[in-house]
């Protein structure tokens, strides 16, 4: 076989074989394909797209470049959740411990941020001493012990998924939905888990901008779920504002803190909704029930103790979260309702200001991040702070009007 | 500017400033963008295109990235002719010494084969002792002398093309009708002639498979001719078969050299027609005079001499021409007519055999080659030889099936 002949396949729109896709990426990953001639293929199958076939095979491709886990040894359904991403989504540390103190068992593997969306491993990370790299037993036994357990890595699984979204992320080539779903669901299935719920963000904050895409993501990853034989759920929630009112590592720590011990908005009904339906899964009870017992042990603050419990196992001292001193007001310079908040520039904005990476190599400053001040529909006057940035440098300029269309 | 950003922009088919595609070459010729970001802008250039605006820019970025070439102390209406290159496309070792033989200045840079397409400066490397890296100051002073000179580079005449197509070759983003037109155009205008006659190949064995691509290109080269105010003169050529009999280095030097010594037939006739058309421009006689003086210079050898005073000008040893002294003959397995000859395929044969570079890197064997025995529309029996393979090594098997379609 020949790399280029690959590429020029799906170049003029064929699809490729199993063999021509292995071919490609377990040459990708054992140096025979060069970086530029991958980054040249996904760019192809960014504009071009895979069939149903394309994306199965690729699926599978990318499980067997790695190891999968086993989780037979942990009692109950094991239930994994996944969001696509989006700008100051903390729902993983506000879900995992109230679907945790249920009893249900959490084995949940998370990802770093890259670009304007962050990711769980870098927001735990900004409490001192959290360990993001569990070996597999430790991961299992912790599961055993407290029912949940968040590390970026434990065996050498879906390395594939790894190179590849790397160079995704420098060439132009994430928005790819079968890419995409090649990526979550890979990872999902080679997880282990018995059941998935999957949260798939849509709006101009999300990777899915249109209602259309992220119904077409849902749909291709239900798909691939009934081809590997996982129950897979999909719903689609709202990423037109940030999740929540703080973006950036330490920030939102601290508001999933505050979420569990009963600060009431959209992201604790959201959070409320996301969990129902997993216990809901998991127990095979309606979701109205479950919803009950989610708000009681939010209301009782057992989810809140298993989110202390959960941070102690994995050696992160909660009092140790640090937000940076140096702050800056953004000033509203009109009067008039808040009508849009642009989310996708809020969250690179929460990049420039060193909360998340450009690129692979890029460190982290967890103390820095944005508070918004205001929310859709307020009336806003001149002067009134719309947000406020939590900044290394004080040397920054901002123009409120990228960020919120106030008419 | 940020390199993924523009990426992302050409992804989703929105029109890249000039400003963006000077950072995204520009910044891959300084290392500031890598190859794999380069290569992924490519593709989506290949799949959705390029306004005329953003070719008309690429030119300019292409020419400004290293000297142009200044022939002005050359008399008369420099003329240059390029050919989107083909199988055993000798046209070039042809019409140079015709053209010239009338006393009209051929300044040629040439190129190196790639793939299926050979290249001029490897065939005129056949020859032992041919210089095919002048310095600026010999190529000028050999046209002033005896009116041509063939060479690979004088100055540092488009390195961003250089790059650009070495890169394109290895990543399946070589059939870009933009990105043809700007490589050739960008190294036209550089290269300093007055007026430039460009030859389009279509077929099966040419980079433009249809008449219509090949229209395109030929179109868009003219307006980037009228841009740059050059005259520029487009003709489309077939390349369904083969250009001549033979394929290979040495083989088609020995070829254009029978040409020039009289050898009729369709290479002669195409040679005539394009001879004929650079006369017409460079003295603004009609075509039917140029035409007639062509082959006035063809008959009385004046042509032929004049190749000899080229090669012998460049340092080249004519008597060095060395061809494989293994054959293998390509025996037909059915009688019927010749109905299609799969260029493309012939070409492929002729890299593998050792005539042509799949890699950059890759070294040629000047000695070995194919020769057509028949043509199209020949009857063929059984046994007949369709054409003789010059090789090093004769465990080679061929079906002839795959290069000749008898029915």
């Amino acid at each position: 076989m020949n790399i280029v002949e690959i590429i020029n396949k799906k170049r003029i729109k064929e699809e490729l074989s199993k063999e021509e896709l292995s071919y490609a990426f377990n040459g990708y990953l054992n140096g025979i394909v060069k970086d530029y001639q991958m980054s040249s293929l996904l760019m192809a199958i960014c504009i071009n797209g895979m069939s149903d076939k394309e994306t199965f095979d690729l699926v599978d491709i990318f499980i067997k470049s790695g190891d999968v886990l086993d989780l037979s040894s942990i009692e109950g359904v094991k239930i994994d959740k996944h969001s696509t991403g989006g700008v100051g989504d903390k729902v993983t540390l506000i879900i995992g411990p109230i679907v945790a103190s249920l009893g249900i068992p959490i084995c949940k593997m998370s990802g770093r941020g890259l670009g304007h969306t962050g990711g769980t491993i870098d927001k735990l990370e900004s409490i001192k001493g959290f360990n993001v790299s569990l070996k597999e037993e430790e991961f299992i036994n912790q599961v055993k012990n407290i029912h949940l357990a968040v590390t970026g890595q434990t065996k050498n699984l879906c390395p594939m998924d790894k190179v590849i979204y790397a160079l995704r992320d420098v060439t132009g080539t994430v928005s790819s939905i079968p890419l995409i779903a090649t990526s979550i669901m890979s990872k999902k299935i080679a997880g282990g888990a018995d059941k998935i719920l999957l949260d798939v963000k849509v709006g101009n904050g999300a990777l899915m901008k249109t209602m259309e895409d992220a119904k077409k993501l849902a749909d291709i990853m239900e798909r691939i779920g009934k081809y590997y034989k996982k129950e897979v759920v999909c719903e689609i929630t709202d990423m037109n504002v940030p999740l929540g009112d703080n973006i950036g590592n330490s920030l939102e720590v601290i508001e999933a803190m505050d979420v569990l011990q009963g600060k009431k908005g959209k992201l604790r009904d959201l959070c409320i909704d996301v969990s129902a339906k997993m216990v809901s899964m998991a127990q095979g009870i309606s979701e109205n029930e479950a919803r009950a017992k989610v708000i009681e042990n939010l209301d009782n603050r057992k989810a809140y103790n298993k989110f202390l419990e959960f941070v102690k196992a994995q050696g992160g001292d909660i009092n140790s979260l640090e937000v940076s001193k140096n702050t800056i007001d953004v000033l509203s310079t009109k009067n008039g309702i808040l009508k849009r908040i642009n989310t996708l520039n809020l969250g690179e904005l929460s990049v420039s200001l060193g909360a998340g990476r450009r690129n692979k190599e890029d460190k982290i400053d967890y103390s820095v991040g944005i508070v918004l001040k205001k929310h859709l529909g307020d009336r806003v006057m001149t002067g009134d702070t719309l947000c406020t940035l939590y900044v290394k440098d004080k040397n920054i300029e901002i123009n409120p009007n990228d960020y919120f269309e106030i008419i």
